[in-house]
């Protein structure tokens, strides 16, 4: 493969961890990077200008939600998912493949693919690799991922039989790409299996692809196996990729895989525990609706420089929280997805710097 | 009254409608100006810095919703209503009067105020208007309003038991005030009934307020007796005081109280209709989910400059909405607002340049 359309620029590297730049048609990526993901064409609650703000270079899509709705062909016919969703900076989608595996009770599947019962209506669908391709095409992100079959970590046979499947779909994902314009990332999988991680990491390798997905991670397994697993496989890829670390995570994970080499993220946490009113404090999660907040004069993290720190008290928050008034989350949303970009821009800094990171929070009362 | 804390400037006049600025501690208002509502201390779902980008210029806050939750002297120990929601700009609190005779089968008057029964715990619960008073004071707006009594607008012998209360009110209000950093604006009442209105607006001006409000209209009276007590009122107000129409507007009402004196509205419209999918387009309303727009590529309004309008198809709008996205919310809210604001900029504009304004829209098939 060449000529591709997004390349990975390697800037600097401490231990295994690596500071980068990732060009893409729509702008470049310092790495390590932290993407939001906006699952239905948006990041819950925050405009692309809050986006830009908070220091987002790239943002993540759902094939498998746009698919179902509002559909891939209208989001084709709107000019694609940059200009649907406004979002100018580059995009990544996934391929639908964890989506689909998740129904379990709902899905079915077979070597030419799976057919899945929609959660709106009920209705049957069938993605395969080469569907999962031309829906991605169809939104037009930047990087699109090859179709994977992602079994529960633990089994070998199961992990086995799935990691020769994702490689046979993988070549169907490359054979049915049309557009020159993205670039596809293959996922290695193989459980929590050292030897199952490695033959993935090779055959993925021997294809040349544009970049590295770890998947199968972040799903059940423990820390040490996570971490185990992404250095057996950091330790084949190529460096001159960017790799992946699918659903990842929390400012603890974000920390020990970047040590191991990981150069992107996405997670839908910070949205999420936003929600459910939980904002990262160092490395913990603090509940803003807790009543020793009630007249907190103080930001959710005094050393944070985000928007809502540098404007809002927790005793604003926890307000905003009791009278169900939207803005709360926004705003613990913001707060949350800061955390872990400005997070991944300090550890690419000391990268670069040739230093090591301290790792905050020290344990202090609060 | 002198050295009050807001004075206003009264720079053109076309006809009856006036264009000026309303000078106060937290910065000018150019008039005629549509106040957003911020009910619990928060334009819902909308930051302070988009409130800014929208050009909003004063702000609204509910005094009897913050009063319950989170309760004013909270406010007061976080700095003040402007600290506490971080808006910069001009604040304006309504007394509460409106809201708690709005209660009807759980609130009691007398001749000393008004008790009512708490709509989040069933708790009692007393105004009086020197209570009102201190709780705005607490809260710490630019502009606080006289406690007032609000009588359906029919019926002569309620009107005029109301007004004679409400002006006795008045100069309760007007000795329990204690901050010099706030002015005290009374309020107009008399139903439908023009000797009423006249007789009000007399009595209120003796007292050489810093500025005044029509209440009691948009409750449930026709535009023409709307337009008719405006007009009896206003030519009685002193020229040299900012004139308010409470909770008033859509688009035709601000046109029509414009050219009739008006200076300053406030309403809960624009956030309100948009969480129910209605966006302003010129002279009415259009349901966002329609499925017309689909696959509509256009803006709400292309002759719109807000940042809805600019970056944002209906055919995505319809799409955050189906999906039940709080952004759809959010950008038809930015979009109402703005048009609102953007209506008083122009009428100020063409005000100020001594040339009538077209009132948008011509009938046009969309």
């Amino acid at each position: 493969m060449t000529n591709n359309p997004i390349t990975f620029e390697l800037q600097a590297t401490y231990g295994n961890a690596r500071a980068g730049i990732i060009h893409t048609p729509h702008g470049d990526i310092p790495t390590p990077v932290f993407a939001p993901v906006g699952t239905q064409g948006t990041v819950k609650g925050i405009t692309p200008a809050q986006l830009h703000e908070i220091g987002a270079s790239l943002v993540l899509a759902n094939t498998y939600h746009l698919y179902l709705r509002p559909g891939d062909t209208l989001v084709a016919q709107l000019g694609g998912l940059h200009s649907f969703m406004a979002w100018d900076g580059p995009i990544l989608t996934d391929s639908g493949g964890f989506q689909v595996f998740s129904l379990e009770a709902d899905r079915k599947i077979d070597e030419e693919g799976v057919t899945f019962k929609s959660y709106l209506d009920g209705a049957f669908h069938r993605f395969t690799p080469e569907r999962a391709v031309e829906i991605q095409e169809n939104l037009g992100a930047d990087i699109i991922m090859a179709f994977d079959e992602c079994p529960y970590p633990y089994g070998r046979e199961t992990n086995e039989a799935a990691l020769e499947r994702t490689h046979r779909w993988l070549e169907r994902c490359i054979r049915a790409k049309k557009r020159p314009d993205q670039a596809l990332f293959g996922i290695v999988q193989g459980g929590v299996f050292s030897d199952l991680r490695q033959k993935s990491a090779e055959f993925l390798t021997s294809l040349d692809l544009p970049g590295y997905a770890i998947g199968g991670l972040a799903v059940g397994e423990t820390k040490e196996e996570m971490h185990a697993m992404i250095e057996v496989v950091n330790a084949i890829l190529p460096p001159d990729k960017p790799r992946y670390l699918m659903g990842v995570g929390t400012p603890d994970d974000l920390h020990n895989a970047v040590r191991r080499g990981v150069d992107v993220f996405d997670c839908v946490a910070p949205t999420r525990l936003a929600r459910h009113k939980a904002a990262f404090y160092r490395n913990r999660q603090i509940n803003m609706a807790n009543s020793e907040y009630k007249n907190d004069p103080r930001p959710i993290d005094e050393m944070c420089t985000c928007y809502a720190c540098r404007h809002f008290s927790r005793a604003y928050l926890r307000h905003l929280i009791m009278a169900k008034e939207m803005l709360g989350s926004i705003l613990i949303s913001i707060h949350n997805i800061h955390t872990l970009i400005e997070q991944t821009r300090r550890m690419r800094q000391a990268i670069l710097e040739q230093r090591d990171w301290t790792y905050e929070p020290v344990e202090e009362s609060e």
